[in-house]
């Protein structure tokens, strides 16, 4: 699978970027964010990458019958984030197989880079949880912003 | 719906109790367990129960059809719970309707109660989420448990 | 404690709304959001509620020692709210003793009401966990926020 | 830092072995577990693994001043886990360096792997968060672990 991993800078222009506030629902006793919080804020901003592209993920299920699932993440944590924190969360692909898409993504408070990661998605079939093509439509439009990184 | 909420004390002989430890996961920046983490809690407690007493919901689930959801609860929290508290939580049903069932339940840490809720639950078509009667065996299982406590 | 619980109505003109995408995280195998996470909905809406306010409880805690904790909640689960769900959680204070105070919410979607609570915040010192007075400017805010609603 | 990353097969007959039980707080409306929630089980087998060898995380914070962050995650989703499933979740070290430990972790149901993670955990200053060395006896006893992993 000719998939290579890309990088992204903090406030790289081509990133799509969505904002996430920092609430008490997301922080432990250490008095920081929650390490596996930071994969659920990295959620919502592919969620609402995939939804500016067009694409809603429950009509997605509903008319073609697949999902993306996440197939692996390494995730590096730099520094904590903490309550009341305003987040930047961006997400970029950074390569494409036949069904899967690998993303890398920053969690960012202004300038300082908190938190990375490259997340690999597939696309399965939402019964049987087995591999199976991306739609053409989502294809086309990482196609898109893959060339546009370039 | 004939259904009287029960009273249930710490140690109450006839409660069924599930034994919860207090992890990193359930705490926030306060150093005290999240409030909503209690009703992960109770909901563990209540799957103990049910499977205690012979029913699986995924198996309930799949052979009726039937899903049991929160239609209310009545939560008092009176001390915190902190990482690493060794939890016990209780659970014992205190009425029933016929598509509902009230559950009383209580979190302590030795002798001490830490929080109570009121809960009650409904049975829904798990595709429709209206409520159906509950399942014979279901009911004669909580019958059972009533009994037992007068 | 002279506290009388309000009644909060869906579109309630008086009230502060925030508005909550649902996302994965936020859902269950039953198809629908995890009741506890209402829980965690609605303390988003009381912390932006408090924000809009002009408080911020980090701020709040380092310069008074305070916190809020809650104390209660009485929850009603009307209808299930689902993935990808546009939600608007409201929050109204319904009453107020010297050191704690009522909240009534609401979550909606469009026109429906799917849930509502009237949540208990307790003042408590961040150390010790015990009630100490809600510090003055607060006091007023909430103040003027219940006479408005009259 | 001298830091091997081990290998770690289900049933590893030397590896520290936590179970835990999939509860519908674990799982979202794909119908498996949500994908950041095997870091919650992950460290939930760390905390008692630690807690066998003699070390209580509160007790180390306070008597030492420190705190195990996790620094890296490398985790890998191989299969689906379903509401009510059993698991076991493995966590062996597999390398140390003065201020870092490295764990693999590997989650499994039956003889089926399902997920696998390398973890580094960072030592640090429970109040700056900078790396600082790891205390002794939590040191020898690692060393024990690693010693007879060989």
């Amino acid at each position: 699978m000719p998939v290579t991993p890309g990088r992204i800078a903090a406030g790289d222009s081509g990133a799509f970027v969505w904002p996430v506030r920092v609430y008490f629902e997301d922080t432990d006793a250490g008095g920081v964010v929650y390490y596996a919080n930071y994969l659920r804020f990295m959620e919502r901003a592919r969620t609402e990458w995939l939804r500016q592209r067009g694409f809603e993920q429950d009509r997605l299920r509903a008319d073609t019958g697949i999902l993306f699932v996440v197939r692996s993440v390494h995730l590096d944590l730099k520094r904590p984030a903490r309550f009341n924190d305003a987040l930047s969360v961006s997400c970029r692909p950074s390569g494409m197989g036949r069904a899967s898409i690998d993303v890398a993504q920053s969690v960012t408070r202004g300038d300082l880079e908190l938190a990375s990661a490259h997340v690999r998605l597939a696309c399965v079939d939402a019964e049987r949880f087995v591999p199976v093509a991306i739609p053409a439509p989502v294809r086309s439009a990482i196609e898109l912003d893959l060339g546009e990184k370039r």
